[in-house]
């Protein structure tokens, strides 16, 4: 006998970076330019903080739904003093990654029908978040630069509409958006009555003359907007699986009824590694990201010139989005790099890209002498396989 | 101005526990008879095996969305040599606690609308998962002794139900199931299409002559019966939060889809600690819940003769659910104990009761010597206050 999986779920994509890690794994030696993920790891300050970890009366048991008082206290004190950020009004959750962010805030603000605009492309977990809460993503394309594009957005907004998602520096497209429109998206969603999610983990990978523009400290958006951060990539941090969101304080309460019945509360042993992250802060991380910026310099040079590759102008993340000149299913040709010339990359269609053949490029997890390797395969595979 | 939180989550109760957390912060000494949580930390396996997290390459990036191989294979060893259980057509996915693993089925199964069977008194976090799901509790009474009513579950069923959950040991009764009685729900599940959602988080809390009868160990079991567990009672691990999931393969593809999502990958630092657990094993749970054993008597002895109060017989987990014999409403009670008289119980209501004053005692977290004091201060404070 089978019985039924829910309507929701059977509408849900599969996980893209399970499904490429499969296929990598099943073929030793592939280099991964597939997930989002860095190649450090986290400061030793995270480290030390286990032994405060450890020694603490009462450890092992629940703390608060919310967070440790502590890394609260140090992701409030980042926010106002390094961000510029008004707390009037807010609060602070730590999450278990930003995803559990975004799906608590999902969950705190929509009933099953309602619509939440996704800027395409989209990043896949939010269209997955989007329909496991029952509820409608309406994808509105960028421009050709991957900005979006403030008129298609008023335009898509509708009396179900609930939130407007952006997420700066982009996954997968790597692009800074300006800090006039993502200012000009903020005061749309106000005057419309709708929440800004704002997706901000990649706040520190910024390259050449691009600034992050930090939505919560624009005027007027103590009351609308929702920013989702996290420690994964900024302190080499994802297994331990650290987010935060800033909320307004009407938010709370659905926030807390969530995880306390999703997580009852963060793992307490990341939350003492958290701590000693944002001790280190983002003086740890500046080295690695100049170490990107040349990765990512050399990405470019290596495929700017080549026939069968678009590829649009970053500064931002770790992500080049490709458009390949070709017929062939992003999925078929995703598949055959790996298994014939061993090396990752994620799909287009991962990121509701369907007019064409797209493919994500993630140099984050590559150090600059594995990169020639990486990328030459790439080439290779590209020039081998599309022709 | 004010956006407006969804029905969804207007519907959903306030989590009872941080309720009374916070009237007990307010009021320092207060002794807790509060939360689900036990006295003991986790076993020194757990701390040994994060010098192997340390030290592993690549462990501080994304694992797994079912958890690493070890702990899966550790877990299914455990189901199958330690339970009996067979692993046909079944997988394991290693959560971030038990509450996600039972949002992680309730998602997988349902659409908006659906129904849920729970039997009253229910666990709180049930009900409120249910409702964030955007579906129905539907709340089935149990029999004077906390045991569930076959022919009343049968009589529930309808064409919207996806699911009956039980709870064995239960939260908040303390009563263990029958083996009887659960093998018959199972098979009036398995001829109604429907699934069972079995709770076992307390397995190894069973006292006297009870025993713990694990629901997937029967037969025609394995497709429809979604079993969950945790380490948070039996190792001392609550913090670390890890759980796991055994549901049959159909429901592989949608928790994996949800669990990306939501956690993308259980916390690898707590899953190295939770291989160090179960390689301490069972027998490191032994003792304290011999221990428990006699806490549990010495509870039964302050409270069965007090005149205020009806205590119903149980043998597992480590709760004991009163009858106040009062028209006073539980918060109301819950709170002047806390304030008055510095003991803390959860009101019945976060429960479902109605039918009159419940209180739910933990005596979990208490070692002996702490009993007759708070024990002490919940007589005097009922026969103060009651009269």
């Amino acid at each position: 006998m089978t019985r039924e999986i829910s309507q929701r779920l059977r509408s849900v994509q599969d996980p893209v970076i399970a499904v490429v890690n499969d296929l990598v794994q099943a073929m030793p030696g592939t280099i991964s330019l597939g997930q989002g993920i860095v190649h450090y790891g986290p400061p030793s300050e995270t480290l030390e903080r286990l032994i405060d970890f450890n020694s603490g009366p009462g450890n092992h048991i629940y703390q608060d739904v919310s967070g440790i008082p502590a890394l609260r206290e140090a992701i409030r004190h980042k926010l106002s003093n390094e961000n510029g950020i008004s707390l009037d009004n807010r609060d602070v959750v730590v999450t278990a990654g930003s995803n559990m962010g975004f799906i608590n805030a999902i969950l705190s603000i929509t009933d099953p029908g309602d619509e939440i605009i996704l800027l395409g492309p989209y990043y896949f977990n939010n269209e997955m978040a989007v329909r496991i809460g029952g509820c409608v993503p309406v994808v509105v394309a960028t421009d050709e630069n991957y900005q979006p594009c403030l008129d298609l957005i008023e335009a898509a907004i509708t009396p179900r509409t609930r939130a407007v998602v952006t997420i700066s520096p982009n996954n997968p497209s790597g692009v800074v958006y300006d800090k006039e429109i993502l200012l000009k998206i903020n005061q749309l969603c106000f005057k419309c009555n709708v929440y800004h999610i704002t997706d901000e983990a990649y706040e520190y990978f910024v390259y050449g003359s691009a600034e992050h523009a930090y939505t919560a400290a624009f005027p007027e958006s103590n009351d609308h907007t929702i920013s989702l951060f996290s420690l994964s990539k900024s302190y080499g941090f994802a297994s331990w699986r650290i987010g935060y969101m800033l909320i307004p304080e009407h938010l709370m309460n659905p926030v807390l009824k969530i995880q306390d019945t999703n997580l009852i509360c963060p793992p307490v042993v990341s939350q003492y590694g958290a701590l000693g992250a944002l001790q280190a802060g983002p003086d740890y991380c500046k080295p690695f990201v100049e170490g990107l910026n040349n990765v990512r310099l050399l990405v470019k040079d290596a495929l700017d010139g080549n026939q069968h590759v678009q590829l649009a102008h970053t500064e931002g993340a770790f992500f080049y989005l490709m458009k390949v000149i070709t017929t062939m299913p992003a999925m078929e040709l995703a598949t055959r790099l790996i298994k014939e010339h061993m090396v990752a990359l994620v799909p287009g269609d991962a990121f509701g890209l369907s007019d064409g053949c797209y493919l994500r490029l993630s140099y984050g997890a590559l150090e600059a002498n594995t990169v020639d390797e990486g990328v030459g395969r790439f080439v290779d595979g590209i020039d081998s396989i599309v022709q």
